[in-house]
């Protein structure tokens, strides 16, 4: 990853600078609407007591039609520009020596692919109970495959860095991984007109990227997590005031499993760019990718889902709509994470049912 | 339906002015492609003694995000606005005494929703067996769902004629519905610059209308059948030179287990306005459909990757391709008919594998 002296500030400028340099490298996504979503968005909830009212139009920014099926190519292809100018790299052998991520989902695509199409070297670690067809993807892009024991990722990682001189660029936690991720919040802005937007957060480099791209526009911005055996780690690090570390979930939004980092903490909590959290249950989840896939006819994990399951079940975030959107009602952009997911895992989720 | 004598002569012509009728009334779907499906195509069989080396790329038509998910909207939407400005249908009491369809499948949705939108009353007559959502979605469009033994659906149909005076609108077979269909093919033109098109084909009506689009512009059109237990009646009837009117099938591509009709057939074999008929076998639906899904991240019914697999897999199609277009490859347009399937379905057939 490129030193941290040579990242840009974490502000929506930066953000509009980074999108500059990955527009040629990545899709423009689009975004789809779905009358009938609209129509259950914007009904009360059946069964509870005096449930919310809220009016909802939902606009979907589809990175699951992004290259490598994911936003992930957006920071990883910044990140990857972002080395390519840094000189003290370049002098010491960058291009040959390589890059190197740790990752068994999307990350590792995405930046097999971005250093590729520059001729450089990629090594990607992967715990060795990865499916294959993951590690058959990732050298399908190019890469070197290392595996590991499912707790040695960092420590193989590093181990490359050193015997290789490649350079760690991490999933998430990181100025230029944020900052390309912005990217999505910037496009979707300039394809709709939204009132708010949610994003699914994980390690929060998509989410914080998309609070950045909002900074200053009146444009909220919300994250959704799962809250299966805690896997609401940015949620409950609201409550509490301080950043959550450790979590152990097995939630099927498995793209969602991973903590809130340091630089995207600081944007999500501490610059208070997110508004609020909101948490959803499994069968939530479920029942929100089964509406994407059924109604909108578009394949997503289901951690890509977690944003309509919180804009139609979760009745806190609902009742807020009501109360800050009035009749109006709010044009609220979700954020289709990516696709990556098997026939058979999608048959294996349904079929559990 | 309208009377024939009051119906356009089938001809390219007149396919640009029934597009003129419904263009505000359907959506204009977007065509997608794949690099990863490119080089798949135009990559020789494995295993095979001397592949076909075919240069293909591929022009997706996305008809699943077509209003009722399936390019049935289309002909549905134009028979009704042609039965409109019929006046003897008008003086009869046609808009209260409604209209009547038998389908279990797209055509069921799509004339309810065409029928609702001009205030038409519609019936829809299904076979007893047939799924509990599928009733619920013609429901959900304001038709009035009646129920029937498994081969008695034209029976209950003329019941209905006879009792309240509705019109009978067919799945396929008339000129308004073959009309109305080829706007795909105009539509698809537009787009994109394709040296040929493959429809799958049941009844015809999407083909025929397909094949009418073309006429005269120089572009090929094949047909795509599944060729499980004599699905492929109309490249049977190619080779017999007559029309097949009976098939019993239970091919997983269920949307296309009908006999071409007669004017279909007239268009698409008699007029020559279809080159060849291709048939696949189930595997290689089912390996089309998951690649769609997958790499794509589009939900098909297995029906509309027919069309795929005929590109993918069929190697008379492969070799005529490699002969014709040369090094210079086609630009194929592929017509991703529908997506109506549900999650459950889609889980049967993969993990039935």
């Amino acid at each position: 990853m490129a030193d941290l002296s040579t990242c840009l500030p974490l502000t929506r400028e930066s953000a509009i600078e980074a999108h500059k340099v990955i527009k040629p490298l990545i899709h423009l996504t689009p975004v789809m609407s779905s009358a009938t979503l609209n129509k259950m968005a914007s009904t009360p909830k059946a069964g509870g007591v005096n449930p919310a009212k809220p009016v909802i139009r939902l606009w979907f920014k589809c990175e699951n039609l992004q290259r490598i099926g994911a936003f992930k190519a957006r920071g990883a292809f910044y990140a990857i520009e972002k080395l390519k100018q840094d000189p003290t790299w370049l002098e010491g052998g960058g291009m040959q020596n390589g890059v190197v991520g740790f990752s068994s989902g999307n990350h590792a695509q995405a930046l097999a692919l971005a250093a590729r199409e520059s001729g450089i070297p990629a090594y990607i670690v992967m715990p060795d109970i990865v499916r294959p067809n993951k590690i058959e993807a990732t050298k399908g892009y190019g890469a070197e495959v290392v595996l590991c024991g499912r707790f040695e990722r960092e420590i193989a990682a590093s181990r490359i860095v050193a015997e290789k001189g490649a350079r760690l660029v991490p999933p998430f936690d990181h100025p230029d991984i944020i900052l390309g991720q912005a990217s999505v919040g910037l496009e979707l802005q300039e394809q709709v007109k939204v009132d708010a937007i949610i994003a699914p957060c994980s390690g929060g480099g998509l989410l914080s990227g998309v609070a950045l791209s909002c900074e200053g526009t009146g444009i909220r911005v919300f994250g959704a997590e799962p809250e299966f055996e805690g896997a609401d780690d940015v949620r409950r690090g609201f409550l509490a005031g301080k950043r959550i570390t450790e979590v152990k979930t097995s939630t099927i939004a498995d793209g969602l499993m991973g903590t809130v980092g340091v630089h995207t903490w600081g944007v999500i909590y501490e610059r208070k760019l997110v508004s609020a959290m909101y948490a959803v249950t499994e069968e939530e989840i479920l029942e929100a990718t089964r509406l994407i896939m059924e109604r909108m006819k578009l394949v997503v994990e289901p951690s890509a889902a977690v944003p309509l399951a919180v804009a139609l079940y979760n009745e806190e975030f609902r009742r807020m709509v009501e109360e800050e959107a009035g009749d109006a009602g709010w044009d609220i952009g979700l954020v289709l994470s990516g696709g990556n997911v098997s026939i058979e895992g999608l048959a294996n989720l349904f079929a559990a049912k």
